[in-house]
């Protein structure tokens, strides 16, 4: 959960590693740091704080030369963000550098072994362990760097990408990668090279990238192909060469004050581009190939199991009332994390569905893996083209939600349920459990559903003013149910995000089993009673939260009475089909979340604590 | 959710009804009243607050008087709890009297048409236009009082128990039930009969009673036998006594300051009285008759559905991972209420588990109803013996806990475990899944476990000292995997419950996905960090609160060297196999709510806005 940085060539290599921390910043920002090699001397620079404030160390270091370098944007796991703990982190001798993404979890016996042989330790990080230990086996067993990684990364056990630069070799660079990303920018005949987590720090430098796949590491010298190599056995790997097609300008701003609000207005297009060429309307058909090509196993699966985690699980939810109702599938929805690590039952008569927007989710992946072994199929749902998890899995439909750069998850979440419903309609109608009509009617309405939220956001002005009143609350419940029990789950996991608020999501029945108690005249409620078959019973949750002086904050369908004379005050959605209805009343939840964090002085596009894409367990 | 007496015989009635008003507290406490008729004049005391309050206020008015009355003790759903809300509410003639526990939905319609016939409404409640319905049908179709009952209860929609006197008939006392149940005592030779929520109230004066099934009826008339009919149809009905075998002392507090830490105490021996008779340890077999009866049905299951709520939806997820993990059985664990309302996908190959305390939880009652309807073979876990979910079920197993009074369910929660690890390891036998010298040893491990408890129960002065450090915090969360998710969840929801912080649960690894965003120096952090395959993975999540300063309590194995070293506490479990650990890890968390509780100042047993027994949806 961490960015890495790398250059080899004959440009300065300090903007480059600069500006490409700056891309990557999603995936990380308590930390900061950039080695620079001037041909004589390793200048390092690093610092507490974001990539902005490692700009100014540096300025006051004058270090920023050199044509060969590594810089790394932080998400702590051992040790608290400060100077010391940031990367990269030098060898005891002076002369192995290294950045590195993911956690070693046998540091800490490493860590004995080595102060044994006398090594003394600066930081509290598995990182400086790691790269004493390449120094220590450089030495003992007297190999080349490339070995001495090698055989190191045979040691350690966890996830990491790694980037080494060792002084005497100077022209060269050592990567490696298990369950956390690295790509290779490939330059003009070999001249250069650059190192990162995804592509966007050097898109404007190369359009040829190669992709490391996990317990694979590569040789980086200029001048010379690529050398790729099996981290366990040292088998050569033929590496592909891939052609990127990422836009720059698709991560800008483009006007709004957040990247938060931006995509939480894009979404009416993200809608589109997601069931752009599947929904074919007119034709009264939905096209998707990787359902298509593998209809036979989804119909004849015994039960869907969805793993995902954050926002993603929370789509899962959503996903398994949909199909549970169009395609009559039984549908279990796991967290990745728990789903791993308790020897479920799974076989090959099950099918697994991951969600995950970065496709890099290390929970995520690794249920994948656990999946396939146990012979299940495995359906992918991600937005990153050519992600580990659409790699690993069968088959899979992208989200083409375009990149998104706010950490707390908005438009993954509304163009996964999308996905979703598409594929549960498509799987409806083959499995012949929804009349033709009704399925005519759903393929409608999920074409009208972009301009509705375009309509919708338009109540923007309406959640500022109920935002002004509770911007300084400390704690918020959210209550929905049925669709919309997950959709109170993610309204509150928005808050809690960019807000700090501690808010919490419950299915609205289950208030009296508890959380009831919590009710008083300071708490604020949050509840769904949108149309549903469920309104009746919504709005006897609402009269018990009322006798207890709870305040209310409503969504609702234009043209509500009942509860508009309950509640404090209401947020109307357009009408829509009720198993559609997330993709609505979720917007003024986000739109809520997103003021208040604004009002608070939140860093709404980089909460604390957290990091966009969380690639370790 | 309330409690409702009643008497008519030849006794004084009021120290009946205020008695058995104490006694049913546990099922509503925010508002109580009383009726009696002295043979003239109908005489009714009602107030906010607790019975208790109720004495205070019949002390001043003094209409102690007469053979014959009704109680109520309430938990409010329409309109606010206060004096005029609070029941027994009596007809716009003065002549009808009527306590109800219940919801009726469709009041509001019905509201409205007497409204428009001159009925003038002094409260906000359902049960005021019920009675009001009753006589306007009375009076309008010139029928007795029973018939007038019947018509009305066939115009409404909604959950019902009532009792309903008429001035006119002062021997005589109408009861109906639908969703909420009721208990008439029937006194010798029938020159006396009570009426009650549960046979608590009457217990000293009659061990026969009759239970009510829901759709019936009863005219009860001194000196004549119960007359029962359905509502309906108005089909006759032969009521069933039955002998009562409660025993009044087994509800007393026996010498702790409240019956929650009684109950928590009490658990080494409710855990050894659930699995007396079943765990034969010597002839290495289980014997659960109503899994034995069974077997067949149960073994061939493709799935099991379990549906609960609150704390005994939490015993499911525990049971969920010991199913799957012993008995190789796919487990989906279900909020009744979302359950019951979604048209899910369950067909007679499927089997639902039922888990309730009370047995009358009337979400999961719809559970086991909508299952049924479907073919499925419906297994209940419940502790009251002759619930209504005991009564529905097609088998059972019940935890045999003895009464739990106080409103946070403790003992409730860990035999509803033992009796589902049970029945796991006996499935796991017949069907092979499971090794017979594993078998052996989880039968000892399961027999240790009460003497295990006890030996943790003196964790208890440590646990307050760590309650006294953290007793006025807002917030908190509570962090598990695997096995010990569940346990997360339950200690949050007790804390939650009965101190009113805001506390939440979370499986360790999803805190990465949002939640981390709350964790500053002011949130502490409750870690269960026992002896497990997860061990590794939850020390890298303590890593990760500390890195950010959150202060961490950890539940740990005897002998822990790890997580001692990096949490702020630490409280030690003794060792215990993994599967069974949640059985331990979840004492220290109810010591640690029922502490910080009492510092607080809550009323510990009864929790503001909460009622034990949730028998409204």
């Amino acid at each position: 959960m961490c960015g890495i940085t790398g250059y080899i060539g004959y440009r300065n290599a300090y903007p480059i590693i600069i500006n490409g921390l700056k891309r990557l910043e999603y995936r990380g920002y308590d930390s900061a740091g950039v080695m620079l090699f001037d041909g004589t001397n390793i200048n390092v620079a690093k610092t507490k704080g974001k990539v902005s404030d490692l700009e100014e160390r540096v300025a006051e270091q004058i270090i920023a030369d050199g044509n060969i370098g590594i810089g790394h944007t932080r998400w702590a796991t051992h040790g608290v963000p400060n100077d010391v703990n940031s990367h990269p982190h030098i060898s005891a001798s002076g002369e192995l550098v290294i950045v590195h993404n993911g956690i070693i979890e046998n540091y800490d016996s490493i860590k004995k072994e080595l102060q044994t042989r006398g090594y003394v330790f600066k930081s509290d990080t598995d990182t400086e362990v790691l790269v004493n230990l390449i120094e220590e086996i450089k030495k003992k067993n007297k190999v080349k760097l490339g070995q001495a990684v090698q055989i190191a990364l045979n040691q350690v056990v966890g996830a990491y990408a790694i980037a080494v630069f060792d002084r005497n070799k100077p022209d060269e660079m050592v990567v490696a990668r298990l369950g956390s990303p690295i790509a290779i920018g490939v330059g003009k005949e070999f001249q250069e090279y650059f190192v990162a987590s995804d592509a966007s720090p050097f898109i404007e430098y190369t359009k040829d990238a190669i992709y490391l796949e996990d317990e694979e590491m590569a040789i980086i010298k200029k001048g010379r192909k690529v050398h790729v190599r099996k981290i366990k056995d040292d088998s050569f790997v033929d590496p592909q060469i891939h052609e990127l097609k990422l836009n720059l300008e698709q991560i800008e701003k483009g006007g709004y004050d957040h990247f938060m609000l931006k995509e939480i207005h894009e979404q009416p297009r993200a809608i589109i581009d997601t069931f752009r060429g599947r929904l074919l309307r007119s034709e009264g058909i939905i096209k998707m190939s990787g359902v298509e090509d593998n209809m036979k196993k989804l119909l004849n699966a015994d039960r869907i199991i969805i793993a995902a985690c954050g926002t993603s699980w929370h789509a899962g939810l959503v996903a398994e009332y949909i199909f549970e109702e169009f395609a009559r599938i039984p549908v279990e929805v796991e967290y990745a994390s728990e789903f791993r690590y308790r020897n479920p039952v799974i076989s090959e008569k099950d099918v697994l569905i991951a969600i995950s927007q970065s496709g890099e989710t290390a929970d995520t992946l690794a249920a994948i893996k656990l999946a396939k072994s146990k012979g299940a199929f495995v359906f992918g749902v991600c937005n990153v083209v050519g992600s580990s998890i659409a790699r690993e899995t069968d088959a899979g439909a992208y989200t083409h939600a375009g990149p998104e750069i706010g950490v707390a998850s908005t438009k993954a979440f509304t163009t996964q349920i999308t996905v979703l419903a598409l594929m549960a309609l498509r799987l409806a109608r083959a499995k012949g459990t929804m009349s033709s009509s009704k399925y005519r009617l759903y393929l409608q309405e999920i074409e009208l559903i972009p301009a509705k939220i375009e309509r919708l956001l338009k109540v923007d002005e309406k959640v500022k003013e109920i935002a002004e009143i509770y911007q300084h609350v400390p704690n918020c419940l959210y209550l929905g149910r049925g669709f919309n029990f997950p959709v109170a789950l993610e309204g509150a996991l928005k808050l809690k995000e960019i807000s700090y608020i501690h808010a919490e999501g419950y299915p609205a029945a289950e208030m009296k089993h508890g959380p009831i108690a919590l009710i008083d005249e300071n708490m604020p409620v949050i509840v769904i009673a949108t149309d549903s078959e469920h309104y009746e019973k919504i709005v006897s949750n609402i009269q018990e939260i009322k006798s207890r002086k709870g305040k209310i904050i409503a969504i609702v369908t234009e043209g509500d009475h009942v509860v508009k004379n309950l509640a404090d005050h209401v947020i109307e959605i357009p009408y829509v089909e009720e198993a559609f209805s997330p993709l609505l009343t979720t917007i003024p939840l986000q739109l809520l979340s997103y003021h208040i964090a604004v009002m608070r002085g939140c860093n709404v596009d980089q909460p604390r604590n957290l990091a966009k894409s969380v690639t370790v367990e």
